[in-house]
């Protein structure tokens, strides 16, 4: 493994270009201090990904491959398209959180997941079983989504404020392949997305991806500043991406007042919305003001939810709520890309929600977030209240940590990564003050995230 | 189309504002020069595409919404590129098909799918109640796919003479959403996608929709000419789509040594090739020949398997395999477009293959295909006989008729479906001679199936 890891990062690297001729066997086997043997398994696997070849009278050279090549340039090509619109370094950083999130050694202050302890596997279990019990034939659901969990869906949707029918409802594998489909459906190259700033949108790359450009506005403890919106959308092709409540990763819950600003903008500006609503149902005080999708009267939101947050990310079921046409032409690229989501997972879904499992859940999961938020801020105090200041977010996963200027969040997540904990640093969600962070006290259990903020401040406090 | 285009520009010029009255059915007739029935299919479709609504005493106005109209500018680009691949006229046919393909009226010569009578309830039953029993709580799967699952995958390849290791695979949600991963992630605008002709490629959007354009090939009884790849990758930047087992529509199955030629050829134009093989485990007679990815020594194919068309389509599993890298960037790319398959999906899938539940399936599978292709052949024989003729197929779901020349399939389509039946007309895949028509023996009951071609039988000799 290490011999191919090696010779991998060389190509890769474009240290050895192609048709170069990599070190003899016997060579390798001296470096790494191993049998010619495990050389020739080493070798023979990079030549089964094509990326070296042996040559009679040359040794063993890089040659790569039509496909490793054709996807390097392509890849490239992506990946520009990506760095235009954000920093290259804080990309660099999302992929180091991303691949250490599945580092069960680390303490996860970084995950926005529920804790496998809030799990509910009992419940889980029964309603599997249940569906299992009256299950029927199934084969590919109709391209908006299956029709017993789109009506339940549009069910749960009414007890919030909304009143849609389930043929305004696609089923999507989650809030982010909505925002794909919207992006590669919708939007022109070229667009400008607005959206809050900082977001967590800007560490995805679902939209730079696909031409358009992000332009962040300014926020404050109510929420999004409709000031901002003013002759944002001269040509026509811009769209503004928000997230009211327990905005991402700064926890602010907008305001019903400011609400009605932002309609009110944006229908003068005719600058459709994307509203993102996949934490509303993890409310720890008082439940959100409606959403922004209630106070539409023109079809100018397309409006998102998900089970992800509130029950398990891998049921993969979220939706897209809009007006009909835009709905149907969504769910048709949607048939384009993927025939559909699992039909098994909707109608799983289709049971939580219509059964009445899921309200009991939530209930308990809001009282598990009250009690770990509270504890959580408490170790922050202890911890890190000399050294640092945040708001009481009033739901979601996230504290948005701000730490005193003569400290640096960059070094301090390195220094915290180097000693086991994980966090979010700021700059991945293009914050304009480098000295913010982002904890959740959602994920890990409690004696770690006490732990994992010990830690931090001791690091703070060296 | 004109009088669409006429309208659309009108709106999207602003000329025409929301609210404002179109001009009458009789005006625009006589504008166009056409009957009043023309003018009201015109107008059928810009109201299901939202842009207009009828409103009691007012006739028809304009409705549209910023969605609605920042969709249509997409959208138009979108239908562009999908036009300029395909014959519009056979793309609005593949949407009349999978729109009736619902309707349970129908007899359905159509689908492309296993009957409910084949799908396996009672062990499809079991398998959840056991992955419910062994539920652990879960969450989004790696990048990857479930490890299990690409375990169980790498098992299942190795029986049928493929080696290749779990790192190897990417689990996807259909081999469809494989295609649209590699046409946004390794493939180039404007590269030619080499493929058989007919294909059932032509029937979907996925590379056109991106920015390729499908190059048909010529194939006789043992698959694709090797001699037609010939200097057909000079830019580097093609690659070929092949479905050598049980080929939709034909149903030609490629020989051995053809796919040795076909490699051959490929590996000297270093012309990448997509294997898809979804149709392999659907052998009848004799198992076909090794894939052509266990041919490939320089890591030049991406083979494609699924779940749907052996199992059921509604679990949305596939999966894609090919050098680790090529995986690991298309892995990437899923993780942004979806963040994974549903892990319940991936859960049941897992024990399907792994249990050996599988392939006590797939055989039953298989002596029920057998059974029918062998009665469908008889009813078309029997009703038939005298205007057409095919060829049998050793495997798959469809048979290909070719009616003879002084009969015409568009006509018999049209016919056919307005007495009952639905069958798909070649020219949907593409077909170079208008006389081919494919029916499936797979999916409806086999006294539906008689009726079927029964009646197709008397609308030839009326």
């Amino acid at each position: 493994m290490q011999i191919i890891i090696y010779i991998k990062s060389k190509i890769s690297n474009g240290e050895w270009t192609i048709g170069s001729p990599i070190p003899s066997q016997r060579m390798l086997a001296k470096m790494f201090n191993v049998n010619r043997s495990t050389v020739i398994t080493a070798l023979d696997e990079l030549m089964a990904d094509g990326l070296v070849t042996g040559i009679p009278g040359k040794g063993t050279v890089v040659t790569n491959n039509t496909w490793t090549l054709m996807g390097k340039e392509a890849m490239a090509n992506w990946g520009d398209s990506v760095s235009k619109g954000i920093h290259e370094a804080s990309m660099s950083t999302v992929q180091k959180i991303n691949d250490a999130e599945s580092d069960s050694g680390l303490i996860q202050l970084s995950k926005g997941e529920l804790s496998p302890n809030i799990f509910p596997l009992e419940q889980m279990k029964l309603i599997m079983r249940e569906v299992s019990e009256q299950l029927e034939p199934f084969g590919y659901e109709e391209p908006k989504g299956n029709p017993s969990l789109r009506e339940a869906v549009s069910n749960y949707l009414e007890n919030r404020g909304m009143k849609v029918s389930p043929s305004s409802i696609l089923i999507v594998s989650g809030a982010l392949q909505a925002l794909h489909l919207i992006s590669i459906g919708l939007l022109q190259k070229g667009a400008d997305v607005m959206l809050e700033q900082p977001s967590y949108l800007y560490s995805l790359s679902v939209f730079q991806s696909a031409g358009m450009n992000l332009c962040g506005l300014p926020m404050d403890r109510e929420g999004l500043k409709p000031e901002a919106l003013k002759q944002m959308n001269e040509h026509g092709k811009n769209v503004l991406y928000t997230i009211p409540s327990f905005h991402n990763p700064t926890g602010v819950l907008m305001t019903n007042n400011r609400r009605m600003q932002i309609i009110k903008a944006c229908e003068h500006e005719r600058l459709p919305i994307i509203e993102d609503d996949v934490y509303r149902d993890l409310w720890i005080d008082t439940p959100p003001p409606l959403p922004l999708k209630t106070m539409d009267r023109h079809g100018n939101v397309l409006y998102l939810g998900s089970l992800s947050k509130s029950l398990s990310p891998g049921l993969r079921i979220g939706w897209l709520v809009g007006p009909e046409a835009v709905i149907a032409r969504l769910a048709d690229l949607k048939m384009q890309s993927d025939y559909g989501s699992s039909s098994l997972s909707q109608q799983v879904a289709a049971k939580w929600l219509s059964s009445g499992a899921y309200d009991t859940h939530i209930e308990s999961v809001r009282k598990e977030l009250r009690e770990r938020r509270n504890i959580v801020l408490k170790y922050l105090e202890k911890h890190l209240g000399q050294f640092a200041d945040w708001d009481i977010p009033a739901g979601g996963f996230f504290i948005r940590v701000r730490l005193r200027p003569e400290f640096r969040v960059g070094k301090l997540f390195q220094k915290a990564y180097a000693s086991g904990v994980l966090l979010n640093p700021g700059s991945i969600y293009a914050e304009r003050d480098g000295q913010y962070f982002r904890i959740s006290f959602a994920y890990d259990a409690l004696n770690r995230l006490e732990e994992g903020i010990q830690r931090i401040g001791m690091l703070v406090r060296s």
